[in-house]
């Protein structure tokens, strides 16, 4: 089965907002089996959605569409799915009746017309409650092509996905089964690791697709595969790993069907019951924003703090200044410090701490852009290592992000 | 002049990433003039790319494409670009050259072949250099439509699309004027606010586009114009604007020309010379993230804390522990404390503090789900308010993120 997802809307075609809404329908497809074929962004024009319409009815089995929903004049989105299915809209007296509820509870100001529209619908759809706002989902089919209109509202979309379009596709019937599978590498390049694996990459059997996913410092192989009989794909994946494990297992620092290294360290964290603190200065707060974007990670992630200010190492952490005076703010001592003292200030069981310079100016030490020290405590040890994480802010942001990750992980498993 | 935008990969198909490519290249693109048709999706597949072209190629004056040029396999857009424009691939000394010195100077291992193959390109292609990258980018133009093919590493697109690209379609002639001015508003619904302008609305001139975004708790008005006179634009948006606050000044909190609230808050501390800290339980650092990502923020951001454990609202910012035991986690006792204490430990001038219960269980405290203080410490006064911010944990984290920003803004009008 093969969707398209169709997303409305001008703020992401002037680049004013981010399109994450794709992203995640993508993955929730591809989870249940269905190959997501393409996603496209349009704007609120009247022709530009009846070809979008047109074109993803021909290609694929399922349209997923966000946007447009609104109430105001600018969301014309109802009105052209009637247009396009020759269809006329009627009122739902259960949508009415659902957002006068919502009114009631949550807006306590008086309704106006435009909202009594929300409850208008397209006669040919079956509608698909919307419990966290006014526009529901409407699922149509038409000549086999399932078209499911939904807010663009993240959470509401979300929760009409997971509660009523994924099911209703689950019901249509037997999708094939889709397996991903991602390891992680580090300390090598992607064509040093393409050149060892070319002869088992041409060995591939034909249903194993092979990616290479390079981020800073890290690259990532996913084999994928999918097919009717799940036990075949499983075990021919599963083969295939084994042996690449034989051929590059000097760099392949684990895996992960989450695909990131911030899920990996968070699952070793609640494996082993311990936790996690951070320290950081050029990394911004972003080591702690990732973990705790995790479900559960206030289980095992005690806290941050983010000392911009040279003064906040000393004040928040209890960085003694002495040591700020004599190595400068950028230095494995700073780092150590800082890395030991949060693991105290949040009595975690251990802690990472960064102090660098990412650039673009020098700041507030002698240390070139690019120098980066990062700093581990453990229950039984704490340690600062140095590294040169290239001239560029947000490479040297990344990379430290991912270092520091790496250095976590490597305690984690080592314990 | 109109764009198409083309990512290539499947790691956006089965959602493994979010784009965020496309929407600064529409937003860079937008600032010049150029109007973004559509932005597209699609996988590493050859048929699909050779399709894609095509219907960007009749829709589109500039096609611009991101990903598949890495060196392995799996990347195969540079041949299909010989492909699609009957071309072949020929080696290009400078890039090789650059490729050779990336390697000496930064990766430090020995290059394989396919690394030298990054310095083939097609022989129609313009090269445009790539300094942080191997893989160069590449300019065709090809009965009237340019192409322009960009690795999907954002950092390296990025410097491609500043220092080649933009000045590129600069050159190519005169671009109209393009101007967008968004108005921010808080405390009431798009519904009640679009019929307030209802007749305002509708005596805009035809070349003025009105977009109504909304967000949890606030509402932003998107006027947006193009054309050729520039002054004419400038003047006919001003008066239009002019008449809005004449109508919806209650509700009107901002403009924002960086379109978000936290713009604002980041430029009036910087006008004011003043500086803020954040100390964040339910908001796990999302206030601090979002104030540290725009660019000169550490010049007013002292630094945040997140105190996810409620043993570390003592240990890091020093609230009394008995106001905790007789008020609980969850109280307008806690984050008065918070936002005091931060205030002080961070010797910044302004602070903010969250804590409440987003969901979806109760955690800490008896305060039914949904539950939120919000303390402002100023160099004046704190003060700590309630809000009850709905069901969702989403819903109630974003929702407390905008309100925090508001109180802040609100008091850096006020001072």
């Amino acid at each position: 089965m093969q969707a398209t997802i169709i997303t409305i809307g001008d703020e992401i075609l002037i680049g004013q907002i981010v399109d994450t809404n794709s992203a995640w329908m993508a993955s929730e497809l591809n989870k249940i089996g269905v190959n997501v074929y393409e996603i496209i962004s349009i704007s609120d024009d009247r022709e530009h959605i009846l070809s979008a319409f047109a074109k993803a009815k021909q290609e694929s089995d399922i349209v997923l569409v966000t946007g447009g929903l609104g109430p105001t004049k600018d969301d014309i989105t109802k009105k052209t799915i009637c247009e396009f299915f020759d269809d006329q809209l009627v009122l739902d007296q259960e949508v009415l009746d659902h957002v006068i509820m919502l009114f009631e509870k949550f807006v306590k100001a008086p309704m106006v017309d435009m909202n009594k529209d929300q409850a208008l619908v397209p006669s040919k759809a079956q509608v698909i409650s919307n419990q966290y706002g006014t526009a529901p989902g409407l699922w149509i089919e038409s000549e086999g092509t399932i078209f499911v209109s939904m807010p663009g509202v993240p959470f509401e979309m979300k929760a009409l996905m997971s509660d009523g379009v994924i099911p209703k596709i689950l019901n249509i019937g037997e999708l094939p089964f889709i397996h991903h599978r991602t390891i992680l590498t580090a300390g090598q390049g992607e064509s040093t690791i393409a050149t060892r694996l070319e002869q088992w990459e041409n060995d591939l059997p034909s249903h194993i697709k092979l990616a290479y996913l390079p981020s800073l410092g890290t690259v990532r192989l996913r084999l994928s595969s999918r097919g009717k009989d799940k036990d075949l794909i499983l075990e021919t994946v599963d083969d295939q790993v084994q042996k690449l494990y034989g051929i590059i297992e000097d760099v392949i620092v684990g895996e992960s069907n989450d695909e990131s290294i911030v899920h990996a360290v968070v699952q070793l964290l609640k494996e082993n019951n311990k936790t996690v603190a951070t320290a950081e200065s050029c990394t911004g707060g972003k080591i702690a924003s990732l973990i705790t974007e995790i479900p559960g990670a206030s289980k095992v992630f005690m806290g941050s703090t983010v000392t911009y200010a040279t003064q906040s190492k000393v004040d928040m952490l209890g960085v003694d200044p002495a040591i700020i005076e004599k190595y400068s703010v950028v230095s494995e001592q700073v780092a150590h410090e800082m890395a030991y003292k949060a693991r105290l200030k949040f009595k975690s069981d251990y802690a990472v701490a960064t102090t660098g310079n990412a650039g673009p100016t020098q700041g507030d030490s002698d240390a070139p852009v690019g120098t980066v020290f990062i700093g581990i405590s453990t229950p039984e040890k704490t340690y600062a290592l140095q590294f040169m994480m290239g001239n560029h802010r947000d490479r040297v942001v990344q990379k430290t992000i991912n270092k520091s990750l790496e250095l976590l992980q490597k305690e984690l498993i080592a314990q």
